[in-house]
């Protein structure tokens, strides 16, 4: 196959991630994967804070390098003015630049909004913060456990007899992240035709709440306040989790009216299709717990893989509960690049997921395992403003970079 | 402020969603927020599987209804030969086509990848799937809980001493969708360049493994399993779940070294600072359930509301943990039109969270709530196809509309 297979789609772009911690980080990756040339711009001697989090390996932590592959890094120490020249002068050349700064803080800096786009007028600006650039919350600090704390998202996980819970996974940072790279995309379809950039404006709050499935509306509607439900789906039955003959837990989804029948055959049961209790969506919902009770037994007579096993052939979506172990043994996840190793100069190589989304004919790729601090200062400043090793010495000297 | 404010980025674009269910709806919800021209094609009669899940409100499902607003819908029997053949009329118009049937189904429709782009090979194919389009596990069907129990999230959610959790949201699915979306704006950027569009493969699987945090690295490099830690955040500590004085809980982040001295501050525990069990970030976590109990004792004395209050004054992230009626009352969620009502013609208006993403020259808008099943065939068949009524009228009689 022809083509640029090592550039991806976005190669050409320039994009400045001024991000910390994993919102902004994992949106300025993303762009990496797809092929933009990203410089992280971090703190002199520190960097991201998340450098500093355990575990490390070889001296650098797997927390910096699972959300900064595809990035050089340089500093730019933001409590010297002279940085912010620095900063204004590279917004000149970049197509993109994120920030997830406290708002109002690149507006001290002499880089707000206007500030920038008065520089130049085709940057794409991508502002990621807890409630949003504007309004009475905007200063408020957060994190994605407070995202999914006050958007309804820890009352709905967990089990009904439990406290409320918090994902495994900090899915609101990942979703900001997701949709802050959507906004930049769509900007840059926009810039297409207007040849001007814009801001965007992509939250935790927001992002929180955008994944409520139906509890807005049942809320707002109905009167119905959506809770916990466990590993219950919410909306079919039977489709839980159950832990098999052999003490290993598996979920299984056999809900709807597609499913059952096909689950009633592989358990012999026929009786359950014309047992009123359960023959329809709606009366296995109301009788959730007898349904799932008759299932848990029939699970709890053989070990996990026969289950599995049975349910694969009658097309029914089920898996083991993968313990991470599991995750790193299972044949799939090698064969479909979903976990890779990448080279590290510092680790030797670094072993973490893939390209996620995949294009067919620029499929983006992975050119660089996450930089070392400053790795990048003198390379950066060299390409983007022409500075010499001299000048970046002196900056140094200065404490600049 | 001029400009096309009621038209979005994506103005312009037309594009044709055959999917069902999350998380192809979700993706082509994301187009249609920014702008585009989506079509929904779906079965005649029942049309997308969701229509039929509770709660119903004037007719129609509150789950369909949040994932298919800004869409217009046209019904087309797969069944039958001549609604493929529509199909790749439709296609020749496209910009974007988005599908998340079994891998292969297209194909037997005469509809896969390749078949489509010699027809306009402009066209970007969006497919979402449980294992991606290739390889031998292509053809197994997923769900959301399927790829959160195989990816290691269920193992890493919830307490540690309870079973693994499923997330209280189909967060895989949400996450799965935006890379869709991110993939198929990548592609469309590339499209400027080539001229040509592409395949863009998105997977349940990829995208839950791309939501580990460092649990792949832990293992593979370190051998460590990560596991359940209940709503502790796993890098820094105190960061966790408290239940008040109230008995209400709250949900506080206060673990890091910028973090933790302001707490001690407002506790008016000075001695906690130079306490060698929780002076640094290290000794916290070696030391996490010390520290957590002096913390639970502090907010156990106190009302949740005074715990948040002198959390805020101290800048320190905490909120108390909304219910879906506390959500509801929030009055920032309707200021900041993160919950939002669009009038609905059989429901009256339609309650639902807001535009995620903000842009501040071309910000989206929401066009139309979701539509009723068929509601646009004719004028859809009409406009792209210069169909007439009297011709939809005999492709009705067919039962191939």
């Amino acid at each position: 196959m022809s083509g640029p297979a090592k550039n991806g789609p976005l190669h050409g772009l320039k994009v400045l991630d001024l991000s910390r911690f994993i919102a902004g980080p994992h949106c300025g990756m993303q762009l990496g994967d797809l092929g933009a040339d990203v410089v992280k711009v971090e703190r002199p001697k520190r960097g991201d804070d998340t450098r500093a989090l355990e575990p490390h390996v070889g001296g650098e932590s797997l927390y910096f390098m699972v959300f900064n592959r595809n990035k050089r890094s340089i500093t730019l120490n933001f409590r010297d003015p002279r940085a912010h020249t620095i900063l204004r002068e590279m917004v000149k050349q970049a197509d993109i630049l994120i920030e997830n700064f406290r708002p109002g803080t690149m507006e001290k800096m002499g880089c707000g909004w206007d500030d920038l786009r008065a520089i130049n007028p085709r940057l794409i600006m991508a502002r990621i913060s807890g409630y949003g650039q504007e309004g009475p919350m905007a200063g408020e600090p957060c994190f994605d456990g407070i995202a999914q704390a006050t958007s309804g998202l820890m009352e709905i996980t967990g089990d009904p007899d439990g406290p409320p819970t918090m994902g495994g996974t900090f899915l609101v940072d990942y979703a900001t992240a997701l949709y802050a790279t959507v906004g930049i995309l769509a900007a840059l379809e926009d810039r297409h035709k207007t040849g001007k950039g814009q801001m965007v404006d992509a939250s935790l709050m927001g992002s929180a709440v955008s994944m409520l499935v139906t509890a807005i509306p049942e809320q707002a509607m109905l009167g119905r306040a959506m809770t916990r439900v466990g590993n219950r789906d919410r909306y079919s039955a039977p489709a839980q989790t159950f832990q098999a003959g052999d003490g290993k837990w598996l979920h299984m989804v056999a809900g709807n009216d597609a499913h059952f029948p096909r689950l009633t055959r592989i358990m012999n049961r026929p009786d359950l299709l014309t047992d009123p209790r359960f023959a329809t969506l709606d009366a296995r919902m109301r009788n959730i717990e007898a349904i799932e009770a008759i299932v848990a037994e029939w699970i709890a007579g053989m070990p996990a893989d026969d289950v599995v096993a049975l349910l694969r052939q009658a097309e029914l979506p089920s898996a083991k509960i993968a313990t991470l172990p599991d995750l790193l043994a299972n044949p799939y996840m090698r064969e479909a690049k979903q976990i890779v190793d990448i080279p590290h100069a510092k680790t030797g190589s670094f072993t973490t997921h893939g390209l996620t989304v995949r294009l067919s004919d620029s499929p983006g790729s992975i050119r660089r395992a996450a930089p070392v601090l400053g790795e990048h200062t003198e390379d950066v400043l060299g390409e983007w403003l022409g500075m010499t090793h001299s000048d970046v010495a002196s900056l140094r000297d200065g404490g600049i970079v």
